[in-house]
C-alpha cells in the first residue's frame, strides 16, 4: 500500500482514500436528530486531519482502537476552511503490518549505522572496568533495542524515534573532536558518560505508537534511573569477574549523570564538580540548542517573518537568516529606522 | 580515668592535667631562636582548647595522631585572655580504650530504646512487600549499626552521634500522631518512607572521630544513594520470594525519597507529586526547624540579647523568649518607643 | 421543590424543568434577523449549563438578576455536542427562600460541631490574657457568624462555605496531636495563633452568593487585617480589665500571623522567628497540600490517566494511585520500557 | 473624506460604507463549493473589524496591500454576534493621501510644542562638550524626525506615535523639578542622559503603518544602539573641534544609558553606579508606571469592577478609584464582611 | 566642658584628656600575672577608640555603665600602630548633663525647621478625614517627639538622629514638586502617605544612646506597625466626630504603607496597586539612593580610588567623580588601554 | 641578575638578598618610641612577602614607588611563624630594565605562535566584508599589542598576561573542530565572533604592572565596548571601499558579542537568538570551566583533601582525582560508610 500512500500533508479537498492511518482521540457523539457519529483524528508522520464517521454505532465506535491503526475508506472535504476526512467504512489494522516510519516521526539517519559509529567511538575507552560496564549495557538486547528507538525528549529536542541515539552520537562525535584539546579531561570517563547520560530516558519515555512519560518517568525520572542502572550493571560486572567493581568509578559516572543538567532547577540533584561533568554538560546543551534553533527556524509557519515565533524554552524568538551574509541577504531585513 | 576527667568547659587557668583528649590540627613550628614547638588543638565533647608543646622534635610531632586520641600531661594557663594548655609530655592513645561519648557530641537519648520504638512504629505497616523491604534493611546489621550512630546532618540539625535515628524517630512519632487525621494518606508508604528518607546519610557522612562528607556523599548524595538502596533491597526481596517486587511500590518509595527536600534548589530532582511525599516533606521540615530554633536559642552566647545572632539557614535571628508570656516576661523586652 | 430538584450534573438532553438556578453572566444579544435574545449561565453546586432565552426583550433581560436566583421553565437540548438549556419563561427568585447549600459548594461537615470542637481545643489555653483575647473574638457574634461561613481560600484549598472553619479545625487537631512531641513549643501561643492565623479572610473574601475578593482584601490583605484585629481586641481586653494587655503577647501573636506564609513571596512581611511560627507554618501547609492533592485527584476528568493534569500551585501533576499498593494496583501503571 | 468618516468603534450592523481603512492579515480561502474568497482585517485608530470579500480572485487578492491602505465599498452585518464587514469592491490607496492620525494611535499633545519645550530644558546644560554632543543629535534631521514619531514602547507605556517624545519630555520636566533638591547630582549629565536614554528606540521600533520591532532592535536593542550613537556623535564633535571629546563624559553618558533599566533582568548590562544613573532610573520608571496605571484604569472594559483585570507587567490588578475619597466614593467599594 | 572637647577623630598619640565619652563593650580581664584590667571602647559622634584601665577591680568594672557615659582621665598612646587610650581614673556621668549631639550622629539640619516645613506641605491636604487623621498624629506629642529623633534606617540611609524626619521631608518636597506633572494622582493621599509611610520606624528602631531594633520592630516591623496606627488614629477621629471614618480612605492609606517597599522580598505584603503607591515607592527609593551613593562617596577611605569599595545594598561599587566633567576631570580616570 | 634570582616561593628564613621586587601597599608608620618605619609588600610572579624597613624617613618612603619596582638589599627572617623581609637599603628600579615575566603571571605558551595559529584559523572566513572587518582589527597595531598581553579575566579564568589570546585561541580551535558537525551554523560568523567576543577586555582591564578594571571597564564594560568597536571598524571598512558595510552582518556580530554571556544576570543585554550565538556561548563556557576546574585542583593547598575548598564561581567544591580510575586510585577515597 505504501507505494500509493497519500500523506496527510499532501491531501487536498475531494480526494478518495483507501489506506491506513494512526487514529487518536476517538469520541462518540449524538447529532441533534439523535443519530450517533464518531469524531476522531487520523495521523501519520506528516500531520493530522480531523475525521467524522456519520451513522455510526456503539459497535463501530468500540471497534476503533485507542491509539492504534485504522484502515479507512472515505473522502476529504473542506469544512470551515479546514480539511476534514469523512469515513465511509473502517476496520482496525494490526500494528505489525504497518511501517511505523510512515506514522511516527523518525530520525533521518540510519539507526544501525549510528549505533555502529557510537560503538566505534566507545571502543576508545581504555579503562577495563569501564569497558566491561559499557559491555554490560551493550549486551542488554532489550535495552539496546529500546535505546535505538527512544526519542531524546518529549518536545524540546530530537523528539522522534531514534532521537536519543542521534543525540547521543552527536555528543560522542563532539567529545571525540574536543578531547584532544583538553588533555586534563579523563577521556574514558567522558565517553562512557556520553553513552549513559540520557540512557534513563528509555524508561522515562514510552515511545510506542504514542509518545509520553511513563509513571516511573514522572515519579523517579531518567537521571535517577540511569544512576541506578549503573549500580546494577556494575554489580553484574563484579559478579562476573569475582572482584568488586571500583566504587570510585561508579561514583564518578553517577556524578556526571546526576549533574549533567547543570543546575538544580532542571532536576540535577548535584552540581558538576569534576571537569568531565562540565564537559558533558556543555556538549549536551550545545547539541540540544543546535537542534532547537534549527528546528524552530525550519518549522516556523510564517515565511515573511525574519524571526520565529517565541520559543519558550529559549526565552526568545530566533532570527531565521543568520545562515547567509551576502549582499542579497540584506533584503531579509526589516528597515531599522522609522518611516523610511 | 573518667571519674576524674576534667572537661574542657570546666578548665580554669592553673590546673595540672593527666588525661586523654582528641587532638586536631597539629602543626610543627620554629621559634625565633630556631627551636621546634608543636601547636595543636585538644578537644572533647564540650569544646576545644589550644595547646603548645615546647622543645618538641620531629619525632614527637610525628607521634601525635591526626584526628586521633592523645594522652597528655601538662598545665593550663592564660595567654592573651584565652585559656591555653602547655603539654609537658604526650603519647598516642588507642581509640578503642576511650569512651567516644566523652569526645563526640551524642544524642541525649538511649539509642537502643529509640531503635526499639522506631521498629514498633514500623510494625504497623501492613503491605507485605513493604514489610519485607523494611525487614531487609533492618536485617542489614552493618547498615543498622551505622544508622544508629550517624548524625542527621553536618551542621543544620541533629549534628551528633545518634542524630539520624533521633530525627527519624521524631518524624515517625509525628506521622503516627497525624495519620489518623488524614485517612486519604497511605500510611504504609508514609511509615516506610519515614524510615528510609534520610538513610543515605549513612554513606554520605562519615561520622568517625571527625565528622565529614565522604567522597561518595559529595559526588552522589544521600538522596540518590537511598534510592539505589531501595532498588537493591527490593531485588533481594524478589530473589528471596521468587516473585518480582511490585515496581509501583519501588517507584513511589523512591519518589518520596527523591522529593522529600521539597524544592529543586535543595537537591531534590523531583517535586512532591503524591500526598505522602508532601506529608513527609512537612514533618521532616518541622522536626528540623524545631531543632534549629531550640538549638539556636540554647547556644546563643549573649544572655542579655533577646534575639539570637543571625541564623543563616533560617535567614533571620530567632527570638529567645517566646516560651513564657506571664507578666514578668515583659521584662525580656527592649523598649519599643524611642527615648523612653 | 427540593425533593424533585434535578442537579446540573444529572441533566440529559430532552428534559423539561421547572425549578430555581443561580444565574450568572447574563447578556442581551441580537440575532441576524434583529430579534433580541438572552444568553446566560445557570448554576448550582454541581456545575453550570449554558442557557438561551429567545424572543426576549430588554424588560425581560433587566428582570434577570446579576448573580442572583432565577426560577426558570424550559427544556434541555444538545447543541454542538454540549448540553444547553432553552428558557421558555423565568422570574427572579428570593435568595431567602432557597437552600444555599443547593447552590454553593459547602463543607461536608457540620459547622456547629466543628465550631464546638474548635472551642474545646482552645479551652486548653492557660495564659489568662490569651484566654481573654480569644474570648473577645468568640463573643464577636458577627465575626463568628462570618468565620463559620467563610471559605479558606478562593481557589487553592477549602474554597467552599465553611472551608475556613474546617481548615482551622484541621490545624488545631494536628497541633493538639503534635504539641506533646515538642514540649519546647509554647502551646498557648500555638493554639491561639491557629485560631487567628487566617481569621482576616473573613474580611478579605466576600462569600455571599458569589465568592470574590473584597476591595479591602486586595488592598490590605488578610494577614494585615488579622494583625490589626489582634491589636483592637487586645485593646478591648485592656479596657475591660483596666490593665494594659501584655505587649509581648500581642507582638508574638502578630508575628505568627504575619509570618505564617513562611516566605516573603507569598505575602508574609516577616519570616518565622520563633518555634511557634514554624510550627503553624508547617501544619498550615500540610493541611492545604493534603486538600490540594486529594482534590486534584478527585476532580481529575480523565479516568484513564494515572496522573492529574498539571496543578499550577504545586508545579507538578499529581499521581492518582498512591493509595493502594497491592498486586492489582500495578495495573494502574503505564509500561515503563519502550515498545513492550 | 475625513468629515464623513465612520470610525470602527462607531459602526453598527447594517451600515453602508465607502471609505479607506488600514488592512491587515489578508488571506485567500476556498468555499466548500470551490469559490475563492478573501478574509482580512480592517483597522483604524479606534479598533479593528473582520472583513470578507466573496467571489474574489487571485488578482483581487494580490491587489490588496500587506499592511497598507485599502479603499473599500461594502456593508456591515452581524455574524455570530460579532460585527463583520462585507467588501463589495476595493482598491489600494496611497499612504500619502491619508491622515495617519486616523489610523494610528497618536500622542494627545502637539509634537512641535513638546519638542520645543524639551530643547528649552536642554538649554540649561552648561558643559561645553555635552552641549555640542546634544547639538549633533538635534541637528540630525532624519533622527529627530523619527524621534518625534517613535512610540516609547511596543505595549508597556506610551505605545503610540509621539510617545517617545512625550515620555522623554515628562522625565525632563520631572528632572528639572527635582534637580534643585539634590544638588550633589550633576545636572548637565542628567539632562543630556534624559534626552538620550531611550533614543535607540528610534531604531529598535519600526513605527510605520504597523508598529513592530526591527531586526536590529531585536538583535542588538535600543540600549546598545544609543550607546553606539553617543560614540559616533562624540567622534563627530571631535572631528569638528579638532580636539578629542572627553572620554570620561562619553563613559558616564553611556553608563547611564546602559544602566537605566536598573537591573540585569531587564536588559541593562550594567547596574547604576553613579547618582545620576539612579536619578534617571527612578524618574523613568515613575513616568512609565504613571502611564501604565492610568491606562489600565481608563481601558478597563468592566465599569462595575473596582479593580482592573490583571496587569502582567505590574504583577497585580489596579484599583480604579483611588482618585476620590469623598463620602460618595465609599459606594465604589465591595462590602468587606461576609454576608452583609 | 564642650569648649575644650577633643573629638575622637582629632586625637593624636600623647594627649592627656579629662572629659566624657560614651562607653561600650566593657570587659574585665586578667593579665598573665593575675591582675585585673578593664577593656572598653570610648565613643563620640566622630568615631571610637579602644581603651584599657590597668590595676582595675570588680568594683571599678561594675561602676562603668553599659552603653552609658563615662568621665575619664588618662592619656592616648600608640599600640601596634593603632591609637589607644589608657584610663587613669573614671566615673559614670549622667546622660542628662551631656549634649547628645556630641555623641550621636545627627542630622545636619534644624529639626524644628524641618518639622515646620513638613507641616506646611501637609497643610495642602484638602480631604477632611485625611486632615483630621494627620492632625491626630501631629497632636500625639510623644510620637512626634520620637519621630523627630528617629533615624530613617539602621544602616542603609539616614542612619542618624533626625534622619527619619529629614528623609520624610525630602520625599514631601519631591512629591510637592512632581504632583503638578501627574494630575491623575490623588495629591491628598500622596501627602498623607509620605508623612506616614515610615512612621512605624519610631517603634521599630530604638534610638537612644545606642541604636538598634526593638523586639517589636523585629517581630512585627514598621510596615505593619504603621498600618495599625492608621487604624487606631482613624478610630480616634471617628470617636471625636461621631461618624465612621471612611473605610476606603483607611484601606488606601494602609495599602500605600504596606506596598511602599515595592516588592515582596523587601517585606511588603502587597504590591503597589494604585498610582499613588507607585509614586511614593519611587520617590522613597530615589531619596534613599541619593543618600546612599553620596554617603558611599564621602566615606570612602581611599582617596586614590576612582570607585568606592563594594556597596552591598547597591550590588556595585560607586564611581566617585561623576560630579565634574571639565577637562581637568579626565585626570580622575585610570587609563583604559593596556600598557599605556 | 636573573641567573641568581631567588623567587618568593623559594625563600627560607635567614637568606641575604640583593635583587629587584615589585612593591605594593607601602605604608609609613611610627614605633612606640616614635621612630618611623616602612611597611610594604614585595612580590614576584610566584607570591608575596611582607617587608619592613626600620629607621626610615619620609624621604625614603616617598622614594619607594607605588606599584613599581624596587631594588632591595636585606635578609629574610621568621616572625610569628611567617616569613618576613627586613630591608636594609632600597632604591627604585626602572620597569624597562626588568623582565616582566619574572613579576607577572603569564601564559605558558608562546604568544606569537598562538597569534599566528589564530590568524591561520581566521583565514577560513570567506565572506568578504567579514574578512575586511577582521583585517581592520588585525591591522590596528596598538590594539593587537594590547590583545596579546591582556588577561581573559581578573580572577575567574586565564587571569594572566596573554590569557585573553590563549582563551580566544582555545575557542577558535574548538570551533574549528566542531563546525563540521553542525553544518547549519554559519562558520564565517562564528570565527569572526570568536575573535572579537572578548576583545573589549583590552579596554576593560588594565594589565600593566598591576591588574585591575579601568574606569571605562566598570562603567561601560567589555561587551558594549566590543560592540562599539565593531561599528567603528565597519565604518572604516565602508570608508575604504566606498560601499556601505552590510548592516545585517554588523547586527549579527554585535548580537553574538552582546549575548555571549548567555543570561541577563551575567551582563548580556540580549539572549542568544541565532545558532551561532549559542555555539560561541557554550564553547566559551566550556573553555572557562576547563580552566577553572583544573586551576582549582592545581592550586588547592591541602594535598590530603580529595576535594578543593569551595569555589564560589562554581557553587561547589571540585573533586581532585577524576583523572585516574585504576585500582590504586581507590585509595584517594575517604571511606563511605560510618565507622569502618
Amino acid at each position: 500500500m505504501k507505494a500509493t500512500r497519500r500523506f496527510v500533508n499532501q491531501l487536498q479537498p475531494g480526494e478518495t482514500l483507501d489506506q491506513v492511518f494512526l487514529v487518536r482521540d476517538k469520541d462518540l457523539r449524538t447529532t441533534k436528530s439523535g443519530d450517533l457519529y464518531v469524531v476522531c483524528t487520523l495521523c501519520d508522520r506528516t500531520g493530522t486531519v480531523a475525521a467524522r464517521m456519520w451513522q455510526a454505532s456503539e459497535a463501530v465506535y468500540n471497534g476503533i482502537p485507542t491509539d492504534g491503526f485504522l484502515h479507512v475508506k472515505g473522502r476529504t472535504e473542506e469544512y470551515r476552511g479546514q480539511l476534514q476526512f469523512v469515513i465511509d467504512s473502517c476496520r482496525p489494522y494490526s500494528a505489525e503490518k504497518v511501517d511505523l516510519g510512515d506514522y511516527l516521526a523518525t530520525t533521518a539517519y540510519d539507526v544501525e549505522e549510528m549505533w555502529g559509529e557510537l560503538l566505534e567511538i566507545l571502543r576508545a575507552v581504555k579503562d577495563k572496568p569501564l569497558r566491561m560496564l559499557i559491555k554490560k549495557f551493550v549486551e542488554d538486547k532489550e535495552l539496546v533495542a529500546a535505546f535505538k528507538r527512544a526519542p531524546a525528549a518529549m518536545q524540546l529536542h530530537h523528539p522522534f524515534i531514534g532521537g536519543l541515539l542521534e543525540h547521543t552520537l552527536n555528543i560522542a562525535r563532539a567529545a571525540k573532536a574536543l578531547l584532544g584539546l583538553y588533555p586534563q579531561v579523563n577521556a574514558d570517563l567522558v565517553l562512557a558518560a556520553v553513552f549513559l547520560h540520557d540512557m534513563g530516558k528509555v524508561a522515562e519515555l514510552s515511545a510506542g505508537i504514542t509518545m509520553g512519560y511513563t509513571d516511573r518517568g514522572q515519579l523517579v525520572g531518567h537521571i535517577t534511573i540511569a544512576a541506578i542502572w549503573v549500580a546494577e550493571k556494575a554489580a553484574a560486572v563484579a559478579e562476573e569477574t569475582g572482584e568488586p567493581f571500583p566504587q570510585k568509578t561508579i561514583d564518578l559516572l553517577q556524578h556526571i549523570i546526576l549533574s549533567h543538567h547543570g543546575v538544580f532547577e532542571y532536576g540535577s540533584p548535584k552540581l558538576p564538580a569534576i571537569p568531565e561533568a562540565f564537559f558533558i554538560h556543555y556538549l549536551d546543551n550545545l547539541d540540544a540548542k543546535m537542534y532547537m534553533t534549527t528546528s524552530a527556524i525550519e518549522n516556523d509557519p510564517d515565511p515573511n517573518a525574519s524571526f520565529t515565533s517565541y520559543v519558550r524554552a529559549l526565552e526568545t524568538r530566533i532570527y531565521k537568516h543568520s545562515d547567509r551574509l551576502d549582499r542579497e541577504a540584506e533584503k531579509d531585513e526589516k528597515p531599522g529606522k522609522l518611516f523610511q
